[in-house]
């Protein structure tokens, strides 16, 4: 197996290389968890993470294996990418990736495919792949004064459907996402794959109550919006008739795929919103719901 | 094995038996085409099948042993559900569904779980299915001077991706989507469950190219808008600075998940429409992005 002159070896061949066994376990939530890692699969989305990468200062990216004055190991800075495997394959399609990688002074070592499919639950096996630290903020950076759209996601359980509502937050220009406690994981592989880079564009609040970031937001100044399907709640369209005022900052929340919001969760919020279905279908898919409250928010606030 | 009271016996307990099997078949899109039925999985969407047919006259079910006086063999109504089997758990579970079936004249054959594993390709085994007849109409049908939003999708390839985008189109009361020919079949069991039972709600045309939908759209009155992000572009959120109607009667045509619509396809529609991106995000998914345009029409269109 040659070494392609981009990439960093030597080449990976054995699947049981102990890095990529430990870089492996991230598929599961706890482990993401205690080590505050996840994966980043295929060329768009480590474009991506690397493109944050090198807006961070060379300091913030300190090494893991390095110990601070005090004896904690101190953590690598929100973002950072820790390792990046490589088919040469992919370094040959993606030469962009290459220098975006050198410019955040990131190497990317070299792998053959076997070993890469470790890493990976996709059927379609990712060329590339990365180790990135988690990238989460304090829900008091992002639930701030000059917020005027956040999109909250309670209980919402399917993975693309998270991703995606986190994309469409990222195109609508909101000012940060806040997936709940009780919901899935935003780390978790399928959920970073349907974000499509978002997750690196936009702050994400993780490990919250829906109740605090109700509280928080309307302290703030925001109104906290519930979509709602179910009587009382506003029309979407015609808010106006409701004295409901889309232009003003808003917090959105989502809830469940399947059973919305319970009746504890909207009681937290200051009004319901409903969107109206005008033909015959019951409810919308959750991503697609959200995506026309928050566009429908993002056009009120533009205007 | 009991016979639940509710189903017709004798229970089906072999999963060679040849009824079974020449539904299995079903699964393949050549096989569907051919024989113009499909499956229909889950609770749910065979709830929605059961009430289409309820609006059927009896005479309009026509069994498909018979045959018509000219000798070919008379077509059952489109949407006519030919066959329903479910486990004694299901009939347990969804006493309404028996009621249902019982108003549609359709009999409901009791089978074991391993049997209807056969029909479903859903890791999580679903407790009814039945094959139905197919239920698009002709294009001429729907394209007509009353319609005021259709939905055209033009090779988009992704199953949940076009099961979506129709529940949308319902949701918004769109008059009826279309699915050119390039595109995913519609009948594809991925694409039924993303409908959520939106199949049975909305008329649906497929098998056609883009430039005819087009041409007949605009003959028959309608403005023929592409959604597209590439320049030049009307803006959705600011259409009448640059003189785009949004409450004029429309048909939205969306394109490939990946690539969008081609030159030649954006060519055939009357303008451009782009979705505004305030965030960083490129693009917005398929599925997102129509339920956003879609409603936006059906917004304006109401006010």
């Amino acid at each position: 197996m040659d070494l392609h002159p981009g990439l960093q070896g030597p080449v990976i061949t054995r699947t049981d290389s102990p890095r990529i066994k430990e870089a492996s376990k991230l598929s599961r939530r706890a482990w993401r968890t205690k080590t505050r890692r996840f994966l980043v699969e295929g060329p768009q989305a480590v474009r991506e993470a690397l493109e944050r990468q090198r807006e961070l200062t060379p300091a913030a990216v300190t090494l893991p294996n390095r110990t601070s004055e005090d004896g904690a190991p101190p953590r690598p800075a929100a973002g950072a990418v820790l390792d990046v495997w490589a088919t040469a394959e992919a370094a040959q399609r993606h030469p962009d990736l290459l220098e975006t990688a050198a410019a955040a002074r990131v190497r990317i070592r070299q792998v053959i495919p076997e070993v890469l499919a470790q890493l990976t639950d996709t059927v379609a096996s990712q060329e590339i792949v990365a180790v990135v630290e988690h990238l989460d903020v304090p829900l008091g950076q992002v639930v701030n004064r000059d917020a005027r759209l956040l999109v909250v996601l309670s209980q919402v359980r399917d993975p693309g459907n998270a991703g995606t509502a986190l994309r469409v937050a990222d195109a609508a220009g909101a000012d940060a996402v806040i997936v709940t406690s009780s919901s899935v994981d935003v780390y978790n592989p399928k959920t970073v794959r349907s974000t499509a880079g978002s997750l690196f564009h936009i702050p994400v609040v993780t490990g919250v109550g829906l109740p605090e970031v109700a509280e928080l937001a309307r302290a703030r100044g925001l109104q906290v919006l519930a979509a709602d399907a179910h009587p009382p709640a506003h029309d979407l369209h015609v808010p106006w008739d409701t004295g409901l005022d889309l232009s003003a900052r808003t917090a959105w929340v989502f809830g469940n795929e399947a059973w919305g919001l319970p009746e504890a969760d909207r009681a937290v919020c200051d009004a319901a919103v409903a969107i109206p279905l005008y033909g015959k279908a019951e409810s919308l898919n959750l991503a697609t719901a959200a995506s026309i409250c928050i566009y429908e928010s993002a056009r009120n606030q533009q205007v």
